[in-house]
């Protein structure tokens, strides 16, 4: 064996570097308020922010992104309920990873089978319990009412990290920070460039594609227009009831399409994603649609993909500028860390002006 | 969604205040070498607590809980190997949480079937890998002997958090605890005042009542009279061998009942448990008794239940003056806090004068 | 019960006491070089390391086991994943004890079933999302290409904990630690005093018998004789292809026997293993080898055991100076620490000129 074939390369591609966290640092103002509220609320739905705390939890987030070093302190002595009953690697260990980096410790339930649940306790009584044992909970549940369930005895602030086909905010605005990354003066709300964003999935059941629109929908300026790419299989049931009116309410103009390579050209911004969790399974959707180093995408279009992908999206894509995926799932981690920050009170430890 | 059904309430019901902790406080006086001297012991039975060594504990939970940030470094550079064999939610993250707040280190074990054990590991080779790895043990196993097999080969203190049918002797400590900062006056020997205990369970099938009976009978002054509340079915086998005469040969007057509702107006604590760990399941003991609002319990009586609860205890007590249940299993945290710092060696560090 | 049935021993019997390592400390130079270099290289192979690498790390590992308070923070803000997707209880434990020691923070991962690898995410993926969340990976897996797919991805160091049945390198570095702790001279390339080893196991079916013999053959100034004790059935796969004549052209003269207890008075180190993991399950070899205080041992021989052990190795010899197998599982943590610290970049943390 050759040491060679041991060794790698610690530096980032360009992608990762910090150019792009400070530019969007720079196009925001600071209203540190808007993160102190942060901390009377539990993180359900992509609903639940409007554009000023968004805009500051990205300000935040780019700040910790691009000097993470100063940030190693902000949650000493605060304990995280990491609560994943269904399966997850990546979901679980972005939160665990922010939280760790900010110093604080942690406790994880990965399974379970291998908890008091097994005995019948109900969720109302493990979050009473919760109560005494930590300072936030991350849950994680295919079945959509057991955080509800939780809310009602916490005094603790609990995160929705996916509740079943429903919500999955965090995932959301990490999305949104990708984007405002990529191009900072889309989140200016006078800025005139509009970006056509295409979304190859099914709003109404995917709980990742669900919050995204609803927090792209805060953003009404930044897009030109929405285009639902999905199959015949899905037209009949692509929204919930109701879905796609709030959506055009807040001045979002969509379109449908079963004819991907048609729009591709067109669009700026490709979020794709193929799996939907549906109780205790999942389902894929749209397996028809493939994105390729082949694909006729827009010289400077970006992908975004919420990850673990499938054989809709090709690794010939990842050593290309389409790949933003990556770098959203890297910044995920900064924006859980602004968030988590917040929630427990911590705000004024990371904002400069108190 | 309103962002006002995301807000939630921080601060705590009155029961959960810091006066009854601050009054148990002032009760005891400090001393400290009971502390000192537990870090010679593994922890395994409610029989091996006396009267001073209790004392010590509760004033140490005591002065904890009235000021727990005071308390958050103790623990530095020790590492807890938290071992659960059995499935468990409350326990394990009760101990967890009590090691972290103390500024300590974790490693969990979660699931038999994850660990070399799988592989006929014997349990006495484990215990002497686990004197190079942590500080402290804390085993849950549904194997009574599991606990002495590692005994054997430990020169770091384990704790028995549930071994089998057996013994849970750190939740008896919590039990008292609760019962204690319920009426601080009670643990003075001189004190004349004397409460009448109900337990609804079967004190030869249960730990947690095994343990519990243990610990309060060391307090015989405190006791006016014990009452056994169980089912027909129960009868012939609600005490082991030997077990209702050692709680009497201590001063305990013990009386048993099958009906309740006869009991319960002169009852003053009212301890109620209706699962028993039997082996790799569990089984339901006296499910015709329920607690209820409606339960005709005496104005000023109060709850204790280890949890997770079932059937027998309605949540429609939760929100009245009778639930201790909630205080009893916050209270545990610190009790396990003030144990655990005595175990490692660290009492010095948490007592007030050395 | 009497108080007395809980109390134990602090105190460790000789053989851990630190005038092993402190001896071994004094016969090595310092060159902290090779310990800075180790930065740039994945863990993946006994191959990798020369005799200048190897015994810089023994002398900082023996340096830090001289004192082991000396280094609770040098991987302070770093965080550990440790992926172990087969079971595992003492090599976990032996990582994560080494990380919590010197002050890093970790995110476990114990079971294939609860991560997103059961949704079809490709290890490749995977890996490139640890290089957001920590700073090292530690991965066990029984798929021996694992290792190399999340290779191709990673940015940060990974450790290799054992790949099915190919390598298990820092377990053999541990072996050769305690064989220089017994005997510090041995590790002096002029020094004349050569040991006779035998290893009772399977080279072409073992992963700690083929990483040993690898990292044995850097050594060969020390090695008189390496004799393989193996049974009739084992004769035929004895060696893999190229394996026997590698171990030979670095100078390891090698015999073969099926008599245990002829060769065995003629032994210094008896090196012992049974299991071999293959695939999804394990097999037993030599089953009819065993060790007890009655076998006809070299007075001063010492045996060593990757453990956990089976039947082979008799729980009688566990109180004779012929067990160096604690000592050689306690100084794992120690190699571990020694090795996990270079690997982050934190070498200049512990050694003495920088």
């Amino acid at each position: 064996m050759n040491v060679n074939d041991v060794s790698f390369e610690r530096e980032r591609p360009d992608v990762y570097g910090d150019a792009h966290p400070k530019a969007l640092l720079r196009a925001i103002q600071e209203e540190g308020d808007y993160l102190v509220k942060l901390a009377n609320q539990h993180i359900v739905s992509g609903d639940q922010f409007d554009q000023d705390t968004m805009k500051q939890l990205f300000r935040l987030a780019a700040k910790i992104e691009s000097n993470p070093k100063r940030f190693s302190s902000p949650l000493q002595n605060k304990i995280l309920i990491s609560a994943f009953y269904e399966p997850s690697t990546r979901t679980r260990l972005s939160f665990e990873s922010a939280w760790h980096r900010l110093g604080g410790d942690i406790m994880s339930i990965t399974d379970r089978s291998t908890t008091g649940i097994a005995k019948g306790e109900c969720l109302a009584d493990v979050a009473e319990m919760f109560n005494n044992y930590g300072d936030c909970v991350v849950l994680r549940d295919n079945n959509e009412s057991s955080l509800f369930e939780m809310m009602d005895s916490l005094r603790i602030p609990i995160i929705n990290a996916g509740n079943g086909v429903d919500e999955h905010p965090t995932q959301a605005l990490a999305d949104m920070y990708a984007i405002f990354k990529w191009r900072p003066q889309l989140i200016d709300a006078e800025n005139k460039t509009k970006i056509r964003i295409g979304v190859i999935g099914v709003p109404n059941k995917m709980r990742t594609v669900r919050s995204f629109l609803k927090c792209l929908s805060v953003f009404p300026h930044a897009v030109d227009e929405l285009v639902i790419i999905h199959d015949e299989a899905s037209s009949a049931q692509l929204f919930g009831a109701g879905q796609r009116e709030e959506l055009e309410a807040r001045g979002i103009k969509i379109a449908t399409t079963t004819e991907l390579d048609d729009v591709l050209p067109s669009l700026d911004v490709v979020y794709i994603n193929a799996i939907s969790w549906e109780g205790d399974t999942f389902n894929t959707y749209g397996s028809a649609f493939h994105l390729t180093a082949n694909s006729p995408l827009k010289e400077d279009a970006i992908i975004l993909h919420p990850l673990a992908r499938g054989e809709e999206l090709s690794t010939d894509l990842d050593h290309t500028a389409h790949n933003w995926y990556f770098s959203q799932a890297r910044g995920a981690v900064f924006l859980r860390m602004a968030l988590l920050t917040c929630m427990v009170e911590r705000a004024e430890r990371v904002i400069d002006v108190v």
